[in-house]
């Protein structure tokens, strides 16, 4: 069992300044995600894309916003879950909850803040009969770790920014890798469209377009692909492979938070913005993209001041009766929980004569 | 008649970050401050000391920050009013407010965005019995435009960064630089301090210490400054000068808006928070430090979020019927008004072959 003071499910933007916040507080953080790692869509779906209303950022790449935030909470030591659904919620005797992911991870809190942005994002995946029966044995639809890859047969099926440049990154992992897509147009980055090429050309990828996955063919895992070809004539035939893996994008879906009795409006969650963005269950609190109210704008500065307003109440679910004075960085610094400090230079009071 | 969409008092972070938020929405923007340049207390009271709680900055100067808000703004063309305190509001029949100064400049617009902070700042004042006499005629409390000071004959008085600060940078600029603090002990940066006393070793600054001005000599300008000294034996001199320059810090006051006929609670301005931060004054909006409802923190991200919400009711109120669709920055780039636009880097669709 994990134990926090504030559990965070989704690690985006507004969950990783919750972390921040709270640490000012010298509460503890534990962030649940369903993608590997930290950053929500800015790391996964939109790394490379500027954002322009970071206040204070004239331009921040999504991704190098998700680095900042995590580098401004580490001091602050934030626990992380990842790649794991946040599943089941119980409300229990104590006052605690406790929340359970699809893999059976078990995290127990008293404050429970969701910060989920659109939902988990869930990988759109192609419609191939049998492809159910080779999920994790050979059929990925997410890479969570390219060293599952190294010396293997790689076929990767997409036309977007995800499936060349994992093609690319691959290319130097895997013993072959394949790129098929239903189209000889590809969408996607200039640069990454033409680095495939020249790796195609190099023979370091093959590329089969236009065609398409029809079928697995295995075992108990992946041993090889079905696929239509229909340039010239259709053909149809087999490639080798130890993965196939559909890079078809990710939808965003509210998922099994949807049924943990909360107040749900147009896909959101319900709070209260007049106070502190708690749901209609108290001591869960929704956060950012994933809640609703009068005037909500889903950006992601509106998600880091009702992180802040919402780490206020935790402390007072979580330090009963006991009073919190607002102090400011500037002047009483930054007590990192591990061990650092961060101050303003202090004022000298020195003679001069 | 300066005339705008939103009229916003206060140039500030908050202040600032509405002028970006309004030109989104293709508003235009005008701020009024009592200080002679926009930053608020960031540029004015500490603009070197680290804040640590901006959003993505795990450090960030108060100076910088206020850089990099006038920066993200610029390309909205914001109007500026500075050096003059807003001093009475109006509302007119067509359903505008004109707003005046206190120099009498004029500004009309159908929103008010107050953003003031603390207050407007206000200098100090020694208890100098003839010293309101001579303000504005070689008296200042606040340093506005330094080339005033070229080769002239200067006494600062002040123990503090300010004073130090100015000290070392008119030391270039007048004639003579005297600087008088009542006692000989300084306050501030370990540089300042250590420059001032290497500039009074080397004769480009006059130091009085301990001492203080006690009266003021000159006919329609300042001619000199009584000084009584008390090092050793009690006496009292003048030393002539054409300026004579106070800098004993600023205080904040809500000032003239208190008479405004807003609900005031606590110092500060009672807004909507479950909506749109609007004041009892329809039109009339409060956002950032100056603003107070329940769960209120005076944090510059709340003032962020805080202008963002308040921008669309702008949007509603100037354009009555329009309904404005949410686009985002990532997706729709941003058009300044400067003929400006910044743009993500399109995605390209190419054949690989």
């Amino acid at each position: 069992m994990i134990t926090t003071d504030i559990l965070i499910i989704g690690a985006g933007p507004t969950g990783l300044f919750t972390v921040f916040e709270a640490g000012l507080l010298k509460l503890k953080c534990h962030l649940i995600d369903a993608l590997p790692q930290a950053g929500g869509q800015c790391s996964e779906i939109y790394p490379k894309k500027p954002i322009y209303d970071i206040p204070a950022y004239p331009e921040i790449l999504a991704g190098d916003l998700t680095d900042k935030l995590l580098e401004q909470c580490k001091q602050f030591k934030p626990g992380f879950t990842l790649g794991e659904r946040a599943e089941t919620i119980e409300k229990q005797e104590d006052g605690t909850f406790i929340v359970t992911t699809n893999k059976g991870t078990k995290h127990q809190a008293l404050v429970v803040a969701i910060a989920g942005g659109l939902g988990s994002f869930e990988p759109r995946k192609p419609l191939i009969h049998n492809i159910a029966e080779f999920e994790d044995l050979g059929v990925e639809y997410i890479i969570k770790d390219p060293e599952v890859y190294r010396d293997k047969k790689v076929v990767i099926a997409g036309g977007g920014d995800s499936a060349l440049d994992w093609s690319i990154f691959l290319s130097d992992v895997a013993s072959e890798v394949t790129l098929i897509h239903r189209r000889s147009e590809f969408r996607g980055h200039l640069d990454s469209v033409e680095k495939v090429q020249e790796l195609k050309n190099q023979g370091k990828i093959n590329l089969v377009t236009p065609a398409e996955v029809i079928g697995i063919v295995g075992d108990e895992k992946v041993k090889a692909v079905v696929v239509k070809q229909a340039q010239h004539i259709e053909k149809e035939f087999e490639i080798d492979c130890d993965h196939f893996i559909p890079l078809f994008g990710l939808s965003p879906k509210l998922g099994p938070i949807g049924d943990w009795g909360l107040e749900i409006e147009k896909n959101a969650i319900k709070v209260d913005n007049a106070l502190d963005y708690q749901t209609n269950i108290p001591g869960v609190f929704a956060i950012g993209d994933v809640n609703t109210y009068p005037g909500k704008l889903k950006l992601i500065l509106c998600g880091f001041h009702e992180a802040t307003l919402m780490c206020q109440a935790a402390y007072k679910i979580i330090n009963p009766g006991k009073r919190y004075v607002l102090k400011y960085t500037t002047v009483a610094g930054v007590d990192g929980f591990d061990g650092t400090r961060k101050e303003a230079p202090k004022a000298v009071v020195k003679t001069i004569d």
